[in-house]
């Protein structure tokens, strides 16, 4: 494993990342994406032999819930916000295993694999295609480029094009895995593509989201000032990619289980992250609702009530999702149930907003009146800013604890989150898709019929 | 354990059981309190050696599964009703096991147990206090006998009076178990009794409610009218209790114990057995979609993974309960965990009639305006009812499923399962308040904390 | 106005009707759809002069508020159960002058309407078709029949074939109008007809359902053993019907019209009708709390809170569906704001059985397990009944107020009038649909473009 | 009517305001102070003679009426944001008015009132005291200031102490209305104090809020770049008030029923200023369907439907709280109904993260991924931008829609708008208390005991 700082120098490699409309030079001395290249040096615990345990490959139940842990874990060091470095990007290499098995591209994969594992490399993976009109397929759009694309098929490797959204910690990865979106059909060949390249690739240019611009604050931001992941519109302006890094170029089949079998890997990923924001619900409610005087109220013990159920119910469908583990006959390795693992994530998802709500009714309305850091550091406002936000605990633990809740459920950071959990690694109907798709209607229509007198 | 004959065989013995206002003199004979008897009989499987499974003492997570899966299945036999005539008594007979354990009446519950389980008995258990005003205790009450109460301490046994309501299966069973209701204060002393009595003991008065009387079309309602449960008042009038069947008397802090350590096993045997009844909503959901033509509607697809996502919560909420199983260290019991336990209680509680309604939705209005039995078997009336109750299935097969969508979603069957799943074994509010208890919260009020940079 | 007397008498014409595989003499009096012809009579105030007020033509907000009181009231008569013997029938007359004015038939559609108010007509209304395959139309069916349709045009009159289902109260009006379903394609003119017919006309058979059989408890059914409504299955068996009597054939355009027009009325008639019901569970659940002394609790009242948000919500949109009414240009004739009337419909029937949920949480698991009508009677039973059913109020009344409770929210007719609440006069789907087509996105679209900068 | 530039000239004039630990000396030439005062001065129109139309008092339901609308106006011209400057001052006005008549001091708010809309000032009104541990009234609270209180009487006046939070605009208005937040106790006088000071009132200190800090980018966020409401921490640190400006002092039965009054016109001015708001996610949900080529999807068909029933039910039950007027006697004011007005407050209240989920829904993503203003003035990046970020529509309107709803769904401004309507002008809790309340229970109970047969 590498050491932080050698994470770090490995980010100064001349890439071009954009960033509020100009051009970056080194991103760990940028005064915002150094945020974000700190947080992932947060998946970096050498320097010491051995590789990362992100890089294990899971062959049981128990691997899956040891992976599922360590996210859990490193997301708590996150502050609620993954660190995602070597989470995502080994949730496609077990894709790809799964999915090149038995084809020529298999032994490139290993080959990567073990190149990312023994160098302690950090990730990214490109996987949504910026789609154009939604309701057509790559093949129907104006711009067939709107669908990342091999443009040009040469004896030493490919070139694509195309562009991928809402790719996590480009900026800050050494490499960028790119995967297809979606199924495709048969004539939808150039876009059955799947590779990596490093991120200083000529061609591979980053604009990224300045969505968290503006946590300067660390007094009232105490999560968004110090954590930050950005994510990019992840240009491939013909790219030329070496064979030995191509995995998959013209199978629509695979690309399309490929798209699903990553997902099935990363809803799994995603789950377990989302276990820390859940619980800090939890806590922050419980603690709010002591700090404002009101934890006898019946509304409020319900309302606890609620987020306990919320945030217990997503960890033991996660636990399970791993506990019913399948094994993958041809690679043995194992993946999590897909039933489970979606049902979690529902969970998750369809509830969030609710969660949100109630951590703000918890909490009071100075969740987006109260005052800054300055205030709180001024002379002359610190004694009135002291005497009239007192609660049922002094007003400077009061007001930590106000600053948390509206920076989780309210600033910027609570937005990103929200939407985060109604589109991030699958939307509420994705998952709502693969809950129908992974259940074998056949038990329950077959009791169904027997009740009904229909069978003997 | 005993053959269903031998188990009908041991009802006829002079047991005081009222219904519909008269006195019914052989529950095995009578026209609807014998249809509760012979699905009582579900759960006898003799003549054969060795106990019932039901009996097995839990001592791990595997013996818990294995007891669901053993509730699950014989509910599944039960159409959908639990049969209920060993699990819930042996519910009350592992609670005492371990509340009791250290005192002087370990010994009367150890034999009693064995009298039990190799009689293969049928067991009801008494709990549900009639209350009277509900804001009062048992001392508070106008009238002492609202909780039922020792009224006399003898040489030989205890005089017990009271009342108790909600009692499942009493008229066909061999014995009832009388277990508190509730925490009691000190000065309660007398309303802290349990103990157990052949239903047959003088005194013992079982007024039972007809409130599935009526089910009498079994074209109509296939289910509610080939199976039945009864509930009683059990009337305790001045009935004498032998020592060695007093399992507790007097011992305040113990009774409360008691009654939440039964339900702690009471709440999973209910969550198995709801599992049938959810899976068959699954079920027919689906089979009524096909059978009216309207599969391929967006809202009818996302109403079936509704139900399937409820169903499949319900069921990896249970099995996770007794995965995650803890043991007792004094007897070695095993009990499923309170927190999952009560989580995929009020999972299943707090969305049935949301699932009943979509049923509801699928199926269409003839569930409460179509024809009965004898319009079916009329030669007048059935070239009719086939050539207009034909859908995308013949008109046979379609009737066959609205009937049993009726009988579980908008007959008196469907209201006693709503009720039930509002209600029994504990109500919604119970459910919340135990999910509350079971959490621990300061890991989430550490991780809170930490985040708002209150600790270290 | 006719007297009540006058309206049975009316009702002994040879009417072909089936109840329970048999066929019925004299529907007024047979023992059960006595019950039902004797509720029917609440819509009968005379002997006196003039017309029934239900037959009003509505031309302003003020006469479609009356109507909905009127409404209101004879179904606060009907205890819950609406009459239902001229709200129907005037509905479909409103809607045949506003779709016929201006064609032909107008003529006869204002003859028809003088015949029954002049005669003070009691009228069902038949119109969902049995559909078959819903995924297909009229045309598409294996069977032509499964749409009522015109088989022969003489110079006298037409033939019609078919038969409609949840036709209410047909065994006890006096004539029957029929409409179509559903909008209907250029090729389906066959089914496009609109016609009236007395019930005793030669091959109009009523297949009555008995969902609501077995009410024969008074004390335990308050409500369903004192008043009961009829639906049939009503075949046309190629039954003549003479062109004064002909509203509508082949214009298939009008057909679709005045299913909607209908419609329009009738979902008002519907939510005006619910008030008494939805009004009973907020009175009920605040009867139910105080016997059972559970006032204080935080959770009570937040149920009742919403049982009077429910109840009001649907209240306050009815009212104001009149309120906005929009009055036809070339009749004159008022009608309901579709939008608001939609809205009223649609907050009805979503929550309706969370409605349930908590009326029956209000009220205990003795909804399901308390004795009968026989054993309150019972001089042996009655003291132990008396002794252990008392509340925080004697048991007489606790009991009275549980057994309402039963009836309304578990019973049979607590299904049907759950059943009724997803399908009857439009399900869900078919209030959103029609939300969504009634409102004008104009004004919100506007606003929003110009709020993002793209218009001026 | 003022001009806007009359009412900006207005507030330099030495008020004591900090914003960010500084003093502000102008807040007409502060950065950001300024943007929030020309928000406010949408709310003038002159300058004109005659009063503005917000200072009439209601005498009708008409009137209401056009006082709701008159709001809805102003805020959609503030781009979802309420102007709130005269708004909130009259609904404490019409307040003061009807608690104070048939006092003495009711000339006092007479002659204030003719003040304010003679020199149509603006007002902001300061009612939520800080209140210290929630679970303690003013007398029991550690430190007596944390409810504003007179802590001194003097010949001319009175002397205040005490802060106030959420008290909108504070910066950008002439005088600042003092009322009191709750009913008090009898031995609570000292606490039971309203009245009115001009802001620049020696010992009135403003501490600022700067929550909304930040909306720098005009492109991405087209709302919040360009309107501001500044809410303050407004300390009254010995305050002198001429008596001519008190109110109320000592009277605590009244200072309760003000709380309420002022809060029962507060509501309606809050529902009616949602409008626009809630009108735009309609409009916006819409048009990033189109946008984003997913119109024909059902689901997306279903969650439009949502968000105009829940726009609309917000919208008719204000409308009807204003039809429902009722007047007050003594003085002749008209004030909505109070069931209604809450009813509508809470629909809208209950719902709004449901409707902020559904949009984000809608619009995916790119919420919280999307490049910023920079990057799309960029000439280097806006060919990428344009080619990548096209959906049905060009990139250039396409985004203009996603940051209009990153704007009022996921950013700052998102969290703002939600927090108010959990917390301001009443809590969830708060609303739910009054319907209970507001609401007649006799016509219900009355007809659920006369169903249950306990009345004749």
């Amino acid at each position: 494993m590498r050491s932080p700082e050698q994470y770090l120098e490995g980010l100064r490699d001349g890439r071009e990342v954009w960033y509020r409309g100009e051009r970056v030079d080194d991103v760990t001395a940028h005064p915002e994406l150094a945020i974000a290249a700190r947080h992932g040096s947060l998946d970096f615990h050498g320097p010491s032999d051995g590789p990362s345990p992100f890089y294990d490959l899971p062959r049981s139940a128990d691997d899956l819930r040891r992976r599922s842990a360590l996210i859990e874990e490193s997301t708590t060091r996150g502050a609620t916000l993954v660190v995602l470095l070597k989470e995502i990007g080994t949730d496609a290499l077990f894709a790809l295993h799964r999915v090149t098995h038995g084809t020529d591209t298999y032994g490139r994969v290993e080959a990567f694999y073990r190149h990312c594992r023994d160098g302690d490399l950090a990730l990214a993976v490109a996987q949504t295609d910026v789609k154009g009109n939604r309701s057509l397929g790559p093949a129907g759009q104006a711009d067939p480029d709107l669908y990342v694309r091999v443009t040009e098929r040469r004896d030493d490797g490919i070139v694509v094009r195309g562009a991928k959204v809402h790719t996590s910690c480009t900026p800050n990865v050494d490499e960028v895995v790119v995967i297809p979106t979606r199924a495709l059909a048969e004539d939808e060949r150039d876009w059955a593509v799947a590779f990596a390249v490093p991120v200083a690739t000529p061609g591979v240019k980053l604009i990224c989201s300045d969505y968290l611009h503006g946590a300067d604050d660390a007094w009232a931001m105490p999560v968004s000032s110090r954590h930050k992941m950005v994510e990019t519109l992840t240009v491939f302006d013909d790219v030329f990619v070496p064979w030995e890094r191509v995995f998959l170029d013209g199978d629509t089949e695979r690309a399309g289980r490929l798209a699903l079998t990553f997902v099935e890997y990363h809803r799994l990923t995603a789950v377990s992250y989302k276990l820390p924001l859940v619980d800090a619900f939890v806590g922050l409610g419980a603690l709010l609702a002591e700090a404002n005087g009101i934890t006898r109220a019946g509304h409020v013990r319900d309302k606890l009530t609620w987020l306990i159920a919320y945030a217990e119910s997503v960890r033991a469908l996660t636990h399970l999702a791993c506990d019913r583990a399948r094994v993958d006959e041809a690679t043995g390795l194992a993946y999590p149930d897909p039933l489970t693992t979606n049902l979690a994530k529902w969970t998750f998802a369809r509830d969030y907003y609710g969660a949100v709500e109630r951590v703000v009714d918890l909490a009071g309305g100075l969740l987006v009146t109260g005052v800054g850091g300055a205030d709180w550091e001024s002379p002359e406002l610190r004694p009135y800013v002291e005497k009239y936000f007192a609660g049922a605990v002094p007003a400077a633990e009061r007001l930590a604890l106000l600053n948390l809740a509206s920076d989780l459920c309210a600033r910027s950071y609570a937005g990103y989150q929200g939407v985060l959990a109604v589109h991030a690694e699958g939307s509420l109907e994705a998952e709502k898709l693969m809950i129908y798709r992974s259940y074998d209607p056949r038990p329950a229509t077959l009791l169904a019929r027997r009740l009904a007198g229909l069978e003997s």
